[in-house]
């Protein structure tokens, strides 16, 4: 409240692309079957596979901490654990939903990017051994986030290590992809490649920050995995009555590539202010800028005016690193003009 | 799929309100912070204290699954228990979720019309006696729809009836108001004479079957429940990112009475399509309308052929009752043809 | 408290039989490994084979309401139902615990004499269809007790007819068998003849309301079942870690028929404490004495005076249906004694 | 299974102590109603409050995770964290029961000797700030283990000092007393030095390890807590039936200080065993020996062959830390011929 009109505190502050906008009112027609049975559900799911494979089943939600309680709940038992970051969305960002709603135990993993990698994998699952007792929650599940919570984005061989370490320890794969779009731009490679291609077992896709109003879909590539979806989506109380609106979000979306504009612009702007911002005496970037998130560290008295004038949001508890976010609807000005004002309180 | 452009499934069948469209459309400007934290939801959770009452406090969810669940968590300990009627929503239509995520059990009560009566608590509570133990699960919450699944109204002083036996056995009363508005109208009083000033503790106002795309809210009448609203809301994966465009729906419907204009245009066409198909030889009409639901026993083995020309729901075990529903944008037109086709089908 | 040495509350009033006790001082011998690896649990799990067939599991655990958790959970997936009667232990006397644990529904079935039949879970099961939707929960196990909470029992071709229709529609059995013991002695049948030769997928046999301190089991018929067992035991809480102890009263229960003649005994009690009432005027026998519980109906207001002598409880809301229960320590005298005292009550 | 008569793998390989024993066996005596309506556990409860205080309430349980999820419960709301060392029995020992049951988070610590301190706190809470959201779960318990998993005592200005901080921060304290025994053998204070008056909020009291077969009881210290203990008990499994067994169990320990010489007897033990083993070249003793738990380093490859003079386990990832732990029936010449053995295996 009382934010200028754009800012840099996320990309869910992003209105709705205009495209994204019109394919909803578009598909304000007449009566549909709720719940999925309409023609603008059938359609998004077919751009879906083509996506994602013909292999592939996909599971339209409300949000992506939905989509992340069910995509994990078509993975675990309630005595399996999920390996992530500790930095995750899962482990920091919802409330404990994972582990109230699914029952299961989160082993968050320290690291510096937000990256998990392979050796982290085997030192954490490797000392439980082949005897596993019960008294031991069972590791089971590696999540990541893609790009991840510091906007660093894996590539795909890193993503091949990664489910070739989880199925040499009979673990799982799952990515919470809230931002897949931004990585797949930033790599400019498709969708499946760092999906369907890399070993990813079940995805959270975003829409709502890549330009939707409000649409995340969970995306599994073993259809055996479809009942758990299915209910688990009724029960995590993530299954929409007028479906066909967030269909409609996504077939606008997935249609002619907008993700992919969509997401390449706000990467191309974060690129932007971070090389501009690194020029401003008293700033240092501190994390590689893949995909549309800086991460800076700026001296902490310069923090709160630098917020009065666009905001944004402090990261670290020490309190001097900052994070800021660039969305489809940032402009070459919003960035140039923000970094005059950072220039200007830091001076 | 394949259903004709209108019909009588259900009223989460019809669209979007062009009213509604368009606040969404107008809300899509500049960025606002996520989560709430926005003009649109201040302004939305201001009409809804002019509705409820000041000391009420609303939380705008996705659906009404999860309205209900949050709703309800903030009401019950996990040994608690719920009366409602058998035919609630939570009881059938929501796939467990409350006993999954609240871990309560559900004490369902046989009745007529969907109904619950204070003779019927007595009935269940009062057995269990004053001395309850740790072995029986305990009595807490009554769990009413307004209207009811069967079409069915409740009278302030019913409630008020309800409200009351609650009070004296140390129950908390719920209200699942998917279609409170279409009670509220069809009763011609003000929304809080059905909630605030009944005794409800509790209520999940419905958005989506009265014209939005889909915006949901739970009420709470003691603020001291505040806290497991706000972290159960967001635990129950319910919290929208991009608030704004819930709020903006309940905007439309509550600014200048859109939802009562809806509500009563809806239960209208209930009523005609129910003294319409009254006079139809071998259709009767099996529940009161009150409200935009018609209930109707016909020949069994010409349902199948009626659901070819337009789509609707078969209601009981025994296949010869059927739900018609009518909604916002059912015109006369639908209605006197859906009676034709009756009309032909059952000669 | 203050009740006279023996009663009829219930069986698991009676205290641990002699044999047991001593099996229990026996096995206080030495070190044993914690959790079950102990040659008392090793020599105990033989005889639950042997009983139950080579190819069962069994889980030990502390106690009835722990051994229905565990077991059910090895059965269901949170959206599932389990379909029981009313007053079965599960629904009415265990707080919600299987809810609370397992997230799933319980869809109870009334009947007369505690006893599900093949009918009633067609009539149920039957009218969800094949073409079954995530809105509603999933019937998958139906729940039987053996002998019932009404002191009737199963016979053999009546287990098999259930687990035929089970069969017939997906579902799995699971018997509550906390008084096993009392429905194999009634019959003169072995304990494999009402579960593994019968179709029982997960039985709950219990020890303690048979002469035991504290000693229940869940036994698997599918290994495939194991992981679940084994997992949920512990996360169940139900995992002792004094194990042997444990072990050492099945082992005295199991060696030597100790569980047949204890249970022939209560059940003899019964049927002598029945017959001999019956010929109390005032008295009427409800439900048929299959095992070790006799349901009568008395003139309401002698209940009280009655419980003064010797306590037992009521059994239904209208206040005159009563349960008196027999154990394995019951004698002859105790059971004249107390018809001598009914008759002198109700004189 | 093939381990020597007494080793030092845990204090739970012990038997029952031989007056523990016999109380069980005097408490089998006629019939007594079930579920803790008996004199034994009146009698018990009132040693319970003799220790506590009288403002104490006790619920006696089967084991020390029913202990822990059944206390823990009547502190938490799903959405609250608890904040415990990495290296603690609710975390790592416990299958992930306490995220099953209550649906909560665990917030582990690093510590170097299993012991929480007021920084630790400090600095895990305080960056959470007053204006805290609903996307992070809330800090609500410190749990600490009393003795550690480590084998360290926390003295009683250490507890005042986390309970002090935990009050600053609206936090609540929980104790795993698994060997709270120990502890209060070793500083020679009274339970309620360490629990009571340290403004500890609830207690999980251990038996079981202190010469119980299977013993243990949650204490509560504000009877405003006795809904969620009665409940909480019942829904996780953990009411005895035959509670009078369980509670005549405690009563031995705590009517004459058998507890303490119990522990005492184990502390002496350890304490023995540290100062001889740390004379064997190659033995380097790794924690305080404040209670009856040694951890040493030794060559890594001469532990499996000690281990099969007497089992015990190995602590750490790296395998060279192993634990030796000393229980009520340890004697002198057990730690004699151990180190010997310890001795010769290292030469």
């Amino acid at each position: 409240m009382g934010a200028p009109a754009r800012h840099f505190a996320s990309d869910n502050s992003a209105g709705i692309h205009p495209e994204v906008l019109a394919a909803v009112a578009a598909a304000n027609e007449g009566h549909a079957l709720a719940y999925g049975a309409d023609r603008w559900t059938e359609s998004a799911l077919g751009l879906f596979r083509a996506e994602f494979g013909e292999d592939s089943g996909t599971y339209l939600v409300y949000g992506g901490t939905g989509a992340n309680v069910v995509g994990l709940g078509t993975l675990l038992q309630p005595w399996d654990a999920v390996l992530c970051a500790a930095t995750a969305h899962i482990n920091v960002d919802e409330c404990g939903a994972p582990e109230r709603f699914l029952g299961c135990k989160l082993l968050p993993l320290q690291t510096t990017d937000g990256k998990l990698r392979p050796e982290m994998i085997r030192d954490t699952v490797g000392v439980l051994g082949p005897d596993h007792q019960a008294h031991h929650v069972r590791p089971r599940v590696i999540s990541i986030s893609q790009s991840t919570e510091y906007g660093t984005v894996y590539r795909p061989d890193e993503l091949r290590a990664l489910s070739a370490v989880a199925r040499e320890y009979g673990l799982l794969l799952h990515m919470d992809g809230a931002r897949l779009g931004n990585a797949a731009a930033a790599l400019d490679v498709p969708l499946r490649a760092l999906t369907t291609d890399a070993g990813v077992d079940v995805l959270s896709f975003g829409g709502t920050k890549n330009g939707a109003m409000g649409a995340e879909a969970v995306v599994i590539f073993d259809r055996g995995r479809d009942e758990s979806a299915r209910f688990g989506r009724k029960q995590a109380t993530q299954l929409p009555s007028k479906m066909r609106y967030v269909a409609a979000q996504f077939e606008a979306l997935l249609r002619n590539g907008l993700w992919r504009r969509n997401a390449a612009h706000a990467n191309r702007m974060a690129r932007r202010l971070a090389e501009e911002a690194a020029s401003v005496p008293g700033v240092a970037i501190t994390q590689s800028v893949d995909a549309n998130a800086v991460f800076a560290r700026l001296p902490g008295d310069r923090i709160a005016p630098l917020q009065e004038k666009r905001f944004f949001y402090v990261w670290d508890a020490a309190g001097d690193e900052v994070r800021w976010m660039c969305s489809f609807d940032t402009t070459e000005q919003d960035v140039d003009d923000f970094v005059e004002e950072i220039r200007a309180v830091l001076a």
